[in-house]
């Protein structure tokens, strides 16, 4: 399949249309977009390869989607409802017009779940792996987009979800928590939150750094996905949820007292996902797990690619 | 080298400031950034990958710049000023610090050459080649951003610097047209316009086929580089200034009338980069080479990526 015919396949496909799209995929250099009455916009980028977060084998069409859903998931955690997307395909030489179609389709289907509007795209073509990256740019939900900084001594921690063990099979399929963070935020101020995509141990030190605190996690508070806890044999299921990775679940931090709020009112909201405080934001830095045997050090490990 | 490491890495290179910029690179899920004001943006995407627009021997340096380069000059065939970029760095396992250290160096200096604030990105690992995909947001030098449909009838045709033969080492060193565009959009309205990526032919019926319109192109009009004249024997220079691609030079059309004046004044424009006209839109669809044998079919041919 010829870039060309790619381009015109994608242009068939896409409705070319969108909220605040005034040029759209594929037809331009560039997308034109409206700002009009929007004060800031959030930008985000991740990208799947080949061979390192998915297999060959893997159904192009759950790719596509993951590429789409894992980049969300940053516009979740940031407080921002999704508005454009931009593609980066780069397609193994030899993949066939099926597999290109498939992770289209896939993107596609992804984005129109969320009313992200796909306003271009670049397809190229390489030797030996498929790679697909996609940037997303939203708009906050509330005044202005939410970070990691901000979380102060005494907020409590929570999480959404349940953690460890997404290789099993959620991985390929995350939820971005829009309608989570949105409810929250209606609720009470979130002083900072971020996904966690690289394990709950490694992205609360990204948290906790960005603040310039510390936390205490209570290791019996964890919310273990069945994932997890039914994994084989040689690490806990404690272990997987500190450290498996794309779970895609949002950290965040709110005062002690909304908190008590949030517990109250959550489960009036009509959402079905949980909500879990694991622990507390401490003046003294690093992090602390409080287990039954007794308070150890919470190391930064997680998922990291090395080069 | 770890993605923490290089995230710290470019943390410190990068000023984390830049126009309009919140929250910046590496500190957060997304970049938070201001569009008060703004009424339209552009966005566009460029993705380099080994093996295909560049060699494992290519210095890292030159490879960075270059996927600036080559998405800055979308924007700048847009009429757009950069704002934003946002990179996606997949590396070959076993690159090396160096080499990743280069890489992100050659984006910084091309992304601090045209005052594009590099915000964001996404930083990992692959078997077997490293990609670099940059994503750039921009807003309009005018009121709005300049795309591909809009070539009349009547209008002059024509194209910044000289095509060709950009593989003899233009090609690693695009030098996006901003200050060009910038001058032509104060002299006159451009009706349409395009960076010529992959060769003459093929990007102008791209910009003919977005405007309903045809074209007559006389090839004795092309202006053609040192490096086209210079390229070994077996496709003439005008074959490359047609079909060679990686010129990132601009097409563009204007009325008559307005051409008569830009050639008039640019040269008191004090800017270097010459314009050429090349030939003129006609209502008759489709593209004709007027050469000195007669007038033949000039087809959309050019370098296309194959999968």
């Amino acid at each position: 399949m010829s870039e060309n015919t790619l381009h015109s396949w994608l242009a068939r496909r896409l409705a070319g249309g969108g909220e605040r799209v005034l040029v759209g995929a594929g037809a331009d250099d560039c997308a034109h977009l409206d700002v009009r009455g929007l004060t800031q916009i959030a930008v985000s980028v991740d990208t799947l390869v080949e061979g390192t977060h998915f297999r060959a084998t893997d159904a192009p069409f759950a790719v596509g989607g993951k590429a789409v859903l894992s980049s969300l998931s940053d516009l979740a955690a940031s407080g921002c409802r999704p508005l454009w997307g931009v593609v980066a395909l780069t397609l193994r030489r030899g993949a066939g017009d099926a597999y290109a179609q498939e992770i289209m389709a896939g993107i596609i289907a992804a984005a129109e779940t969320y009313h992200l509007a796909v306003v271009g795209g670049d397809t190229t073509s390489a030797e030996s792996a498929t790679t697909v990256g996609v940037t997303v740019i939203g708009a906050p939900f509330g005044e202005r987009p939410l970070g990691r900084r901000g979380a102060q001594a005494g907020d409590i921690l929570a999480v959404t979800g349940e953690l460890g063990g997404s290789l099993a099979g959620r991985h390929l399929c995350p939820a971005p928590r829009f309608a989570e963070i949105k409810q929250l935020l209606t609720l009470a101020p979130v002083h900072a939150c971020l996904d966690i995509s690289d394990g709950l141990a490694l992205d609360l030190h990204r948290l906790l750094a960005a603040s310039g605190v510390g936390a205490e996690i209570d290791e019996s508070a964890i919310p273990l996905s069945a994932a997890a806890r039914a994994a084989p044999s040689g690490k806990s299921a404690t272990a997987r949820a500190l450290g498996d990775g794309e779970d895609f679940e949002l950290l965040f931090a709110v005062s002690a007292g909304d908190w008590e709020k949030i517990a109250r009112e959550w489960k009036h909201c009509g959402i079905a996902t949980r909500l879990t405080p694991i622990g507390r934001v401490t003046a003294e830095k690093g992090a602390r797990l409080i287990t039954a045997a007794g308070v150890k050090e919470l190391a930064a490990a997680g998922y990291e690619h090395r080069f």
